[in-house]
């Protein structure tokens, strides 16, 4: 069974994707264009009530959010390829932490960022640098406790990569790449290592391919 | 082993009372004073770096972020008191998703209002009118949703209780009690009746007794 994913161009479904291929599992990319509103259409507000990117069908199962479908994943095929859920319950409570952590610590500001300096212009209002600046200064009070956290385990939930890291993977590459925030990344050692890490792992290289 | 949970009279410790009741785990409350600055002192953002509530220590397992608490507990006594879960993959799926959706759709919205109506003034700053005006108009927009996914099944994830109901419970008490906002939820007729039905469990009014 091929999974359908809906909404490849955009960051979040990236996740998705990143996680399909650790795990080995077959895709089929459906395009979703949030500028000509596809998402707003009374057939895709079936599969995704509020409007938004990604989601997945596979066979009649049909899931959204992406924190949502990669732990789905992780759990159905836990033996296929790379286990992201770590080797006990003790360890996926960590992996749990740590995706929670980035979901509510981490993504609002490096959102707001992109939203402003990446979206802003397409969306038709003005970039509010007050907001860029608050959200810069917010996410690197977070990036300081993961430089902590990164100088005691080689990744977020432990010595291994896990659903964790794999979530950060999509907002910080527009931080290190069209943002030109790459400094936030690197000006902290051990977060620097850990981007290096994750970043050339050969999951997310073909995710970046697509 | 009596699990410390740190933070329970604020809300989001209190998932995590609500998920140890149903699994019949004991606990010792441990208080922390937000207003005095407790979670700021070295000793806490040791346990706790980003200075949030709730944390618990399980003997020498520490574990912080409400959501990701309430999933360890879910799945290590998997088998004990009310199974929050589903009963396969795929009904496990549909929980995450709902827990995404609470944490990512519902959340902001609920919390915003609860600090601007109910926090403001112990904060020390003004109640920012529009922001409580907006952020009720997009959480009315959200519990349309939820008011025609509740036309469909019992619950959020199906029909079975799981923890992506019990995750609504600390803010939307805020919201019909102190809040004065009932009726948001009473205007749809399927979210009242699931508001009943979740709030009218023992184990919800024995966390509201503590």
């Amino acid at each position: 069974m091929v999974v359908k994913v809906y909404g490849t161009a955009y960051a979040s479904p990236k996740r998705v994707l990143a996680c399909l291929i650790e795990k080995g599992i077959e895709f089929e990319a459906v395009p979703v264009d949030l500028i000509k509103g596809d998402h707003r259409t009374p057939e895709y507000l079936k599969l995704q009530p509020f409007g938004a990117v990604p989601v997945i069908q596979d066979g009649d199962y049909t899931l959204y959010e992406s924190r949502a479908i990669i732990r789905y994943y992780a759990e159905k095929y836990r033996s296929h390829g790379t286990d992201l859920l770590g080797n006990s319950i003790e360890e996926r409570g960590l992996v749990e932490q740590w995706l929670e952590v980035e979901a509510q610590n981490f993504h609002p500001h490096i959102y707001n960022l992109s939203l402003q300096i990446l979206f802003a212009p397409a969306l038709g209002f003005p970039p509010d640098e007050k907001l860029i600046k608050e959200s810069e200064e917010k996410l690197g009070k977070v990036l300081d406790v993961y430089e902590e956290r990164l100088s005691r385990s080689k990744y977020l939930a432990g010595d291994f990569f896990s659903l964790a890291d794999l979530s950060h993977l999509p907002f910080t590459q527009y931080l290190v790449g069209p943002m030109n925030k790459e400094h936030m990344i690197r000006s902290r050692k051990h977060v620097s290592a850990w981007w290096d890490e994750i970043s050339n792992r050969p999951s997310w290289k073909k995710v970046l391919q697509l």
